[in-house]
């Protein structure tokens, strides 16, 4: 069903459980779920294809295996070669320290750019980025036994992928946001869940892939058009005034308005199921 | 008592329930209080009456009847033909439909712009542009049966006049918002609640329309100096960083700042209530 | 311990309850702790001290005595005749109002500025500017007899020294928000906690005392420069674009990433207690 | 030609010297066209129909008579009078004044907001509000008797309807810019075309009159779609990033492109002069 | 010299006359060096290419043969396939104008994003893109008989991948740029020189490159942290406050100030040439 | 005449050659006034005090000696410790260094900031953070004879305390900026003339300083009020929208129109010198 290969991913498995939907697992259980270098691009890689590929309209992003959505990074011998800057002078190796993150940053940022939705579903370890990822993910499921972690402090350095910027604008309260921020400390679901964090708590892992995939099908059936256009009119305008982000809306529908808003008018009006164009 | 004429307005009540208090009623209960054409225009001219008129301190915001605050935009032939374009071609017909959200956007930018605060009051259906609507007053009440939804996407398009910029700055996360926009699912008072978008639920309209009366009591014996100086403040402050928000404020006080303190003060002092000039 | 003196403040008491834990006490108790001219100047002296000071990683502020953290701002005879403008013509005597109200935000900024987290702790009486100077600390705890109001309004005007600025970005609802800044209302502990102004409500002032500390001992044994860097760009990052917040992100750790990274790394692999340099 | 009345201003003229230009004057010669109160809201409301009216693709903006462009704003006892407040306390005063300047603003800003490009001719006095009006506007040209002069300093006030917004984008040296901010002092037209201000000089009113239908006959026969496109994407982009300016105008021309671009470019295969719809 | 290969480029030739000394090339003179669909890619790709790689310190591009810089975009049946949209429907249609237009700006960003300086050399005909493109290099050079001209409005549309945005910031006069914006009028290397779009203007094509080549040697001896630091700031602090360029600068220094400045330093006390690393 | 003592600075002479004008002169021949670690302390000092100075209205700047304006930064051995860091490990060092630099920043910032204008006068060397202060004033006046260079590539770093922000606001073309950043070659008078970086190039130091006291007694007789409402207001509003401009001068103005506006037309009418009270 997917129009473009997605098999060549080592670390990565991409199916497709329903029309419109895929389904990424991040596929490293033996190592729960680390990143090592390669994961990186193959996550950016895999992301971009899901983003124009017009057989998809929604995506889920799970790991595999029972103990952990990803722990984190893995601190290789050749990451840590990269941060003390073989052989370089010192500012040349900062230079190239920079790159590395702003590399990382853009992996990560592929999610939140990605133009359809895409559901987090976490479970067991989540610790580091992948509190990062879930953060650049547009709707978070977890499941009750979940272990959430930023655990950045705690290997002597400030996050920098992506947690610092958008969890204080996905939670409620800045006052606990630091908290878990300055102290590392684990939370589990009910905290996430009272946080806004995520907006439901599950059982187990099976149960989230379950009310993840339900939610996906409904998204699935609507009008590409007003999907996308939603996701990236928000993520726009939640950074920006108001009255620029009304500006900008005005402009995009200037364009994005048609034949999707008469199938759905015409679909109302003959209470028939609306058929959108793939997009 | 209000010092302009209300009356010419053929789809909204305008009442004045008590002193510098404001009622405006959504006026077209045999059709769920839908939004035809002349509805915006009239909208838009009661809120600017309003801010400009200093016999009003506070507005409340309800709809007429028991079924509905608002069911949302009624699709007219006219509007349609609008959308279609006419006998313009398509850029032309697009430069058309963008003139047309830019202009329904101003008349919900209204009730944000409209200097005095304005309490809304949900109940029964409440879909579409009530969402746009209720985003742009200052507090929200809603009754225990209110049924919400972001409606657009159902309609094939995205909602443009308000709610992707507003509603994430109103509600606690951005997940439970996400969710609501891309399935344009139905909503309840508890959910609403829950989420920071209504700040209270009441068991009928009736007894909404008494909390929010009460609310509104208090807040126009207050000083009118430092109630819309704070309404000000607070909406250009939530679009700019900390400082920018802080400078502007200290120019702000540097004018608004005297009388009503002084009469404030002079109050406490001597164990008064105090009156505070029109404005 | 600390390596500067901090005896100089008479209306604050500073003391070391625990290693590189600075207490700050607002030491006015028979007033209230109500803030008098010269306490302005001192809070902001004392953060700039506590900013620059290597042997303070994270500071506590509470407000001495049973009854307040504070009642706010002391109407003096001085202040209320620079708000008269003394012999000053009018515009005059505006332009130095305009000074004054920035002289007092430049206090509490120093509150945010300070490169180091603060955990405020609240109790009794906590009025005007408590709220203002709450929100510019990091982590906020309250007892449950606490008493909250945002007291500005009456006395006749907008609050200009941080709390619409901050407040709004602190807490769930704008709903609430607007509610409680228009009218004034006194509010209680466990709608601070429902809102997320507060992340923790203990039974006493003693109780919150000794979990603000236990709070403060964790970030304490973390890397400053990773918590630091934290506070720093939480911060920046709340105020900008999402993008803005993580290229400025990347050039930050680019000169930040070193030497904790490593000693963090080395204590997890060797499973001692890290140790880290002072800043 | 026009299709709508421009008759009813009496204090501006508007005729149509060629197919698609109008021609505003100002009509007031015998007060060297000094603005009165009505002025404002007319020359607001020209601008308004200017930019909706489909049989106009440019327009000029002169003064009548020989004496001047403008000599500014006329300081009548109505205007003094809302300066002075009336009866009002001194802070409903200010809010009175602040909302004047707003709504003077909104006059001026009607010229930048025109969907048409402006082109401004100025000669003889054109001082104070002259300078607003024309850095409002598009294209400038001189007369070489020309005498600008920002005025607002030598009234006590700093410039507030535009001038210290707008002048520093459309001249070189900000230096230069500040002196003649600061001194009032009179300048010509060597030194305003020198600063690019104007982007030519004429011998005479009559030759600045030819110089710019010439120019406004050239810009009426191209794309509306585009030079309307390029107005606003040249104004919307001088004001933010280059990011931001980049992103905008993609989502603009997603929409504007279509037939006049088929059209244009059929016209050039055909060596054919290319007819536009209007807009 | 070079430490990747540059020779699969079929569009553009690349050197390296002097030591860190890049020329890049247009080459399809026979065409005027048009731009065709092959050539978007490859501009984008040698300039990630030079931005990264550590011999080159700065780049010079320029266009074969003597008649042109380019003559701009070609208009190729497939490029109007897609303009027309293929077989999608309207709205998909112009989607997909959307994500073409976001390509071909990323192409051009690609020479302002170079971390490395570039400086044009323009002759004879160098319309539409080439002013796009040029505005995105640091210092530009042009001999005595180049024809500039902006000629998007001419082909029915509004300039959308860089020249709007950029060109305003880089020259004198609005005035003037909006005067060649909406007329798409012809201009010389005097008018260009005036307006400080190019920094000087040289008789021949052969002189310009020498003029360039020389300045280039002269940057190319200059610490590469210094001057890419420098171009890096002055970009990012062209769109920003002047408080937010400071803020940024004192971070990004942080890291870049050190061995560069130490071998500066003593080069100047020794009076020696001063060697610096690669980067 | 001055209100408070400014004989303390041992760097700087400051003297009052005419009512409401100070003169501040950079006090250090023998060593071409190159800055020292004190210097930076005391200018700041000094402009804080100007600034809030009632008796004075504007300010000259210029550097004592035949020789320089000023050579720019003195490389002490101090300050070298500081940028190697002392004994701290390598990211402590870094910093303290972005402490230093910020610091630094803070006094040039004291010029932009001062609420006078400040004219200055260059001549002979002028170089490094010569054009650093020069670009933080408002008006510039140059001899035939000034060498100007942004010398900060020549110390192998990027220009960090304020050219790279303000000089390309101040001048013409962008690419000159670039091309005397990157080169760090001497340019003359007429270049910076040409450029717009002076706006007047006189003779001698001692035509300077006479030019400069001729156009700040005009500025001194002028309301203090408007000139420095202008200031502030040009100096907002540039870095900012057109919109967000004008809506920060509507308030600015509600409290500075008054009593000088009722002067400056009373004295217009009975055409007398108007007297304006110190600010």
């Amino acid at each position: 069903m997917p129009s473009v290969s997605y098999t060549q991913f080592s670390f990565f498995n991409v199916c497709f459980p329903s029309e419109f939907v895929a389904h990424i697992e991040i596929n490293r259980p033996e190592k729960l779920n680390a990143f090592n270098q390669y994961m990186w691009t193959q996550l950016r890689d895999i992301f971009h294809l899901i983003s124009a590929d017009p057989n998809v309209r929604v995506a889920l992003l799970s790991g595999r295996g029972d103990k952990a959505f990803t722990s984190g990074l893995e601190l290789s011998a050749e990451l840590l070669a990269i941060l003390n800057g073989g052989d370089r002078d010192d500012e040349r190796a900062r230079f190239m320290v920079r790159r590395v993150i702003q590399d990382f940053q853009f992996s990560i940022s592929a999610i939140e750019n990605c133009s359809k939705p895409v559901i987090g579903v976490a479970h067991g370890v989540a610790f580091g980025l992948a509190i990062d990822i879930l953060s650049a993910t547009d709707i978070r499921i977890c499941t009750s036994d979940v272990r959430f972690s930023i655990k950045e402090v705690d290997i002597g350095l400030a996050a920098d992928i992506g947690t610092l910027q958008r969890l204080p604008r996905v939670v409620n309260s800045l006052s606990w946001c630091k908290d878990v921020v300055y102290t590392a400390r684990v939370f589990g679901a009910q905290e996430a869940h009272a946080q806004g964090f995520v907006s439901k708590v599950v059982e187990s892992k099976q149960k989230g892939l379950e009310a993840a995939l339900e939610l996906a099908k409904v998204i699935a059936t609507k009008s590409p058009v007003a999907v996308q256009g939603s996701k990236h009119l928000i993520n726009y305008s939640r950074d920006r005034t108001i009255q620029e982000g009304l500006d900008y809306t005005a402009t995009w529908n200037a364009f994005a308005i048609g034949k999707d808003m008469k199938d759905a008018v015409a679909a109302t009006l003959y209470k028939r199921k609306p058929q959108y164009g793939k997009l």
